[in-house]
């Protein structure tokens, strides 16, 4: 392709919007073009390098033994109503009516169609196990698109779902998924952490997130600097160090005007917020909950979700809260007996905690679990810290934020079983296929490479995703013998199947294309210059280290060749 | 890829819903999956088929210049708005609001977007001309989705949109599409009629459709025996022969009582139906206009529409004919002035016809146009038959039934004009780009395929759409040698990069692995069974023919090599 026949724009500026560099960079290298929010257009060579990432993808899954297939976008909502998941998604779930008014969604993932489908394949244990994969385009309705292709409310992903008869089958299809996601990652130069993830509402049993670590990113995963030890922080758990030695001393009454939060009652004491006991409540479908945690720590409501068994969980109003008695801002499980109450493991880690005093401006000191206070239930329910030590090997935890750039999940019988899905077993009885997923985003993929492989100049594209293998540069594209000479190199590494870039542009200077050719981020620079002709030589700028060197002319094609 | 590994089920029975070959056979063959009205799902070999044609439709745009991109399906409705499609489109437009009460609209063509972009990218004279395509799925809210992949309401289409400095590069641009769809047909070993078309609302210049001749079809193409005079009878013009030779009779009026349709005008008076002038009654754009033609032919209206200049067009009702004090059944010219009357070119073909008497259970015989009747403008505005002639050379002119596969289309700056997308001059001044848009549907094109490409058996596959080339049969898969050589020669195949199906079912009797291979279609067979090994010697059959022929065992491999 010649850069004077790409349909393409360069920027200088890339406005306040672009929040991450992969945002910036591809607008700016006019590689994506945003028509709406979180929808967007890929350009002809950003499209190159996504039709890179899909073969790497492809590759790896077709080398499990993964079927692909091509399910629909749009799907009776009388499919979703089956599994719960038209309610289930909620505000995130794209639906519309036909002209018939029947309800239609707009998929955002597709266990309900492709479970369907495989009633038509599965009737007998002969039929399992196998795996279908897609690469299709999902759609969901974020309440927040942002940072480019990282958070988009259209967006193109693989997805794949196995089907298997026993456990034994799934956890082999699982572990052979995993590996084919750390293999796209590492030809997609991404580092990646595999952490393990909250399996969610569903209820199957191991779920994994890999995430490719970045500051901008919006998960935490804690991480083990010991072990192996990987979770995301909805999953996470750890120890806290117990420092429960101090003598139990007598509780008091203070007298507290005006203080509600920790940080007020840590002040007015001064005292830390881990010598303090935070009492919270939820609603958890439908029923107060008070919860009680150190007051340094955070609760996490997934896991407290979990423990409750609930459907809906959410932060209690006030009137809900004062309805029964309580006051906020003075609430403590203190004297409370009607309502359930679940604590902390953090709670008997420390003695003499202080309080609230279930009357207005009141709080209690010295307050310890079970000679002050009683719970229905002490459970794990705290986000972990860097403070919690791991589980597994008791070395210190670190908090890494990260992009999820995949997701791969043991589904269970969930959806085989809402959707009626059977096999008929070797002694003639009809089970429920286990299923797993198994998904990853394509565009979130490509902004991933960009992030994970630029600097201050453009992109640096790994060779298996750049949307072309050579970026040409004719210096001086108005002298006659350059030209020409740039076009034989041009044409001869086409015919030793070689794709080139060319910037042909005769109105550009030396100086614009460079910036180009380094923003664009292609790994190998090939420079024709009429200095260079005339010492019988060729310039080759590396991308990523930016370093230069010259191969005489005639053995060019060859060099280039053999440095592919 | 072996049989027992294959998610797939074949059918005995596709049920009465398939309309077409097409439809049955994919169904049968259990290459699609229906999951609600007109949304099919693609399986594993049917998706290797489609990414052939994908292969073969993006070899043609690349050898145009065409650069491939990936625009939204969901697109914000004020987008739409701007062109007034959203309007023009109506019930067949699917439309959704977001969480936030925004309109959004599933793309049912991408000319919208595609200027949009282009606004980012096209500043003067020197960037143009480009054409941009990609594959991409549409929606479109088909009325009555029908014929499986034929008329569905979502489906994978090729749209290009070219972007011109003037109409000597469209001409060009659209000539390169022409030749390249026709490519693309013969690759897929489809034949097609080239058909001009009406250019529609839009107003473009010229517009031609690809039309696969099948009863099935729901377009009618009209052709000349004689010249190259093809056209969609919707913009088909065409001669009718004049047999106007009789003296004008005197007019006579005749009690009719109950007679009210041209049938039944025929049958009182026992004459034929070209001796008879038929009155309509259309409204457009709210006006009411009568139309007559001879009674033998039908309105074609959208020549009607072009001939009002209409925005809107449709037939009148009861009450807006009587308000005008006209009589339904016995409406004709005579006598009437205050209403836009259109005759149409026949009317002066023949003398003496006999029409409406403008009262109730009367019609009068011997009218002649200009000395008994006048009309506001004569008109062509007739839906052109087999009894036209060719307006080229006069030659006899046929009605072909078929399927529209692909559609050219100059777009002039329609789009341009209304999403405000201009580039400068060679003079410096501010100009529309001329647009056009080609379009060609790849699952219809897989339903064409089939169409065109099949016998009682089942499917025929061109060898470039085939989803495999080979399909490898072990006839007694139970025999270990039979087995295992047939294994050997699968290996050997992939190795020789030819691919391979095999059916390696050990639980099948030869009867079904003939009756799946022939309904597969896969153009090569080869057949390894017990007694041809004892012969040493391997079966070759060729799917087409159902030929049947032996190679010497060692042979095998390069002889499919070479007939490959």
């Amino acid at each position: 392709m010649k850069l004077t026949q790409l349909a393409y724009k360069t920027l200088r500026d890339t406005g306040s919007d672009a929040e991450t560099s992969s945002h910036a960079l591809l607008l700016q290298a006019g590689f994506i073009h945003q028509l709406g929010a979180g929808i967007y257009s890929y350009l002809p060579l950003a499209l190159k390098a996504i039709k890179n990432i899909e073969s790497i993808i492809r590759y790896e899954m077709d080398k499990t033994g993964a079927q692909e297939i091509l399910m629909p976008h749009i799907q009776p909502q009388e499919l979703w109503d089956l599994t719960g998941r038209t309610t289930a998604f909620g505000d995130n779930l794209f639906t519309l009516k036909d002209r018939r008014q029947r309800g239609l969604v707009l998929a955002p993932t597709h266990e309900e169609s492709v479970t369907t489908i495989s009633k038509s394949i599965i009737q007998s244990y002969k039929d399992l196990p196998f795996t279908l994969y897609q690469i299709q385009t999902k759609f969901r309705d974020e309440a927040r698109p942002r940072a480019g292709l990282i958070r988009v409310r259209e967006f193109s992903m693989k997805d794949a779902y196995s089907f298997s008869a026993n456990e034994d089958s799934l956890d082999e299809i699982y572990e052979s998924m995993a590996i084919a996601y750390k293999n796209i990652y590492q030809k997609c130069e991404i580092p990646v952490l595999m952490a393990e993830a909250d399996s969610g509402a569903i209820g199957g049993k191991d779920s994994h997130e890999f995430i490719y670590p970045t500051e901008s990113g919006e998960d935490t995963v804690i991480t083990c600097s010991n072990c192996q030890y990987t979770a995301n922080v909805e999953k996470a758990i750890g120890i806290l160090p117990a420092e429960n030695h101090d003598t139990e001393a007598p509780q008091a009454e203070i007298s507290t005007p005006g203080v509600t939060t920790i940080e007020e009652v840590c002040n007015f004491l001064n005292i830390n917020a881990n010598q303090t006991l935070k009492s919270l409540c939820y609603s958890a479908d439908g029923q107060l909950v008070m919860v009680c945690i150190r007051g340094d720590l955070n609760i996490n409501e997934v896991k407290l979700k979990h423990i409750l068994n609930a459907t809906e969980l959410r932060a209690a109003s006030t009137a809900e809260i004062e309805q029964e008695g309580l006051v906020l801002g003075s609430m403590s499980p203190l004297g409370i007996s009607n309502i359930n109450i679940i604590g902390d493991t953090s709670i008997v880690t420390k003695k003499n905690l202080t309080a609230g005093g279930n009357k207005p401006g009141t709080h209690i000191v010295n307050i310890n679990y079970q000679r002050d206070f009683h719970v229905n239930q002490i459970a794990d329910i705290s986000t972990v810290t860097e403070m919690h030590l791991c589980n597994e090997c008791n070395g210190k935890l670190e908090a890494v934020r990260g992009i999820e750039i995949g997701h791969i999940f043991k589904l269970g019988s969930f959806f085989s079983e809402s959707l009626g899905l059977h096999f008929t077993d070797q002694d003639g009885k009809q089970q429920f296929p286990l299923m797993g997923c198994y998904g990853i985003g394509v565009g979130r993929l490509l902004a991933a490479v960009v992030e994970s492989n630029h600097d201050d100049k453009g992109i640096i594209f790994p060779k298996n995703v750049s949307p072309y293998q050579v970026h040409l540069i004719a210096l001086n594209a108005n002298d006659e013998t350059c030209y020409e000479k740039a076009h034989a190199i041009y044409d001869s590494l086409w015919d030793h199947g070689v794709t080139c870039l060319f910037d042909d542009r005769t109105d550009q200077s030396a100086g614009v294309k460079f910036r180009d050719s380094e923003l664009f981020g292609i790994p190998l620079q090939v420079i024709v210059s009429p200095r260079n002709l005339n010492n019988d030589i060729c310039e080759i700028k590396l991308r990523k280290t930016l370093e230069t060197y010259s191969v005489p002319l005639g053995e060019t094609i060859d060099h280039i060749v053999n440095s592919i």
